[in-house]
């Protein structure tokens, strides 16, 4: 049953390789006091920063800058953040680079002007925000979370080991413009952009696995996912291939824009579990589901047989021919592991650096959540993550 | 190769069956003087039209009202909207009813400040507007045109016999806010909803074949295509079955609100021929798509035959093991065809009252557009025409 829902996406985006001058169509919307975001150097590299630099100079803005925004951003990164984009009345805030960074700007956005702590009113008590919120813009370097088409902001607290994703209600929170450049993407390391693919994949996943009818959102999901299997199979052969890159870019968009989850419930067990493995290891988020992701599924199975069977025909053309539904089930699953093993995706928290004394912490720092098949108990929690070490 | 493009859908969407209350929280936004679009009359039989005239009233605002909207709406109604719209000093136009009326609204909104004449203007020169244009909301009884998320106005011309749509380019052409209520189009007549489904397929259609490659959107497309064919086949067993209009209802929104076209081209010959078709017969917009669609795609297959392949294994499951290309590809429209025939879909244009001697005319009226497979001459469009009487 597609259930009642509200829809609405605003951020405009520019795709392709041109894409990066439509930064002068947008940068006139908005004021004068410009806070420039980016990550470790790698856009200093590429010459992207210097880019970017000229264009906003071009545009007579006033530009300060927060550089070094990590992969997973700390509450005190955020802190740090908060204080520069005060300090020059920022207007508008511009990340360069890739999800976290886009994260991030988002977080200190909902921030800048906030009279509480932002990570306990927006982190721990999940509150909206009721002050001014501040423009963002995004000039994307990594396809993977989909940061640059939603309102969701991951931000991590390493001293308690909570790595925690806020979706912000408002759709004001979302980036006013995103530039979407699938060449800035051909530099990342394999590393990387296959936990990127498996990022989008899993996306979608999380979605996906949840509910029993024939929404159409599940029908959509079906292409995206088959459009990144493909994708990535070619991209996996030649990183440089443009037309793969191009497309995974797109579809880590909509994967993660809210569209494919209108109507239905969602799962994101994955990523609770492998967001407390981030938490404890500090790991390449993508990879962190990719480890986690099959015992998950293997587990809850048998309460979602028919959906996972779905899968295995319409995602995996397996054959049901002569098969019981259980079987056509794991050979879905079956083909999905090949293709992670193919990809080079890590498949076990050990090589992570997880250690085994850390199961219980890992298990009592995942956030349970409802909307899967089944609702996990603290043991089947720690049974899962006990298998995601072999 | 997904090419350079920009995408920007800001429409607000409210779907599901107590989302007419969100007029509450949208009308506000907007000023005093509002004009109250609709067509024939079914929303006053449905109560439908009370309900809006009351929240209208709550809302404080100051209506006045463009009744009589036809299915394919006139250019003298276009002036005689606008005109209404002019006294009224209009702020905001309300929309009830399906895509035509949808349609209309949009057009009246690039007219009412416009300077020329907006047939001229808009649907001869294909200019975009200069003036200052009016928000248009919606509340949609009828799933099929898109109408509600795109930036769309088709307007005929019955004396010149032209059907012309003309897609705004500026995103602000597009509805700010639509309600999408299923239950509304339960009471639709069966031809009305079987012709509103085949309008959806063959704008999927259209944006699917097209372009050689493995373009995302195209797996977006199967996807749809899928979900419209699975429930369409519950809704014509049983019409009242509200999931399978839910999703007939949603998946109507993506198949034409630019998604399934970005980054490829697209071909729409068959609304070209059935707008001709059209403006002759004055017949239902969805019936003269489907009379033409078989006799324009088996001219076409072996232009493309390797998407008509893939359409076929992709969307109709055609095993395509021991054939060769032109078998599969063939099976494929054989599997639509029997479809088309399963929901009673018109077959030929002799039923919508089309003559033999109007085929010269219909095929001089099609307008030829690129991006398809094979650019039609004028001969190939006759011969098309002439297959569609059988």
């Amino acid at each position: 049953m597609l259930g009642n829902f509200s829809y609405c996406n605003p951020t405009k985006l520019y795709f392709g390789e041109d894409s990066l001058h439509y930064l002068d169509t947008e940068l006139p919307k908005y004021g004068q006091n410009v806070v420039l975001i980016y990550g470790g150097g790698s856009i200093k590299k590429s010459g992207l920063y210097d880019e970017v630099v000229k264009i906003l100079q071009d545009n007579g803005k006033n530009v300060a800058e927060i550089a070094g925004v990590m992969p997973n951003p700390t509450v005190a990164k955020l802190y740090e953040g908060v204080e520069i984009a005060r300090n020059h009345h920022a207007d508008f805030l511009l990340a360069v680079g890739g999800g976290s960074v886009c994260d991030y700007a988002k977080a200190v956005s909902v921030s800048v002007h906030c009279q509480e702590d932002p990570w306990e009113k927006y982190y721990l008590r999940f509150e909206e925000p009721a002050c001014e919120t501040l423009p963002v813009g995004c000039v994307l370097t990594l396809a993977g979370t989909g940061s640059e088409m939603n309102a969701g902001a991951v931000i991590t607290n390493p001293d308690t080991k909570q790595k925690i994703g806020h979706v912000f209600a408002d759709e004001k929170i979302m980036p006013k413009f995103a530039i979407l450049n699938p060449k800035y993407t051909l530099s990342l390391p394999h590393y990387q952009m296959v936990a990127g693919i498996y990022d989008i994949f899993n996306h979608i996943c999380e979605q996906y696995f949840s509910g029993e009818d024939d929404n159409t959102s599940d029908y959509i999901s079906e292409g995206l996912m088959r459009s990144v299997i493909h994708s990535s199979r070619i991209a996996n052969k030649n990183p440089q291939d443009y037309e793969a890159r191009s497309n995974i870019m797109w579809a880590a968009t909509w994967a993660l824009n809210t569209l494919v989850s209108r109507g239905k419930s969602t799962d994101w067990m994955v990523h609770m579990i492998g967001q407390s493995v981030g938490a404890y290891t500090n790991a390449t988020h993508g990879m962190t589901l990719s480890a986690v992701s099959l015992p998950y599924y293997r587990h809850i199975l048998p309460y979602g047989l028919q959906k996972f069977q779905r899968f295995a025909v319409n995602v995996w053309d397996v054959d049901p021919t002569g098969k019981d539904g259980r079987q056509v089930a794991e050979e879905g699953l079956a083909a999905m592991e090949g293709w992670m093993r193919e990809l080079g995706l890590v498949m076990n928290i050990s090589e992570l650096g997880a250690t085994p004394d850390m199961a219980e912490g890992i298990a009592s720092g995942t956030i349970v959540m409802s909307g899967g098949y089944k609702v996990l108990n603290h043991e089947e929690i720690v049974e899962i993550v006990k298998e995601c070490f072999a």
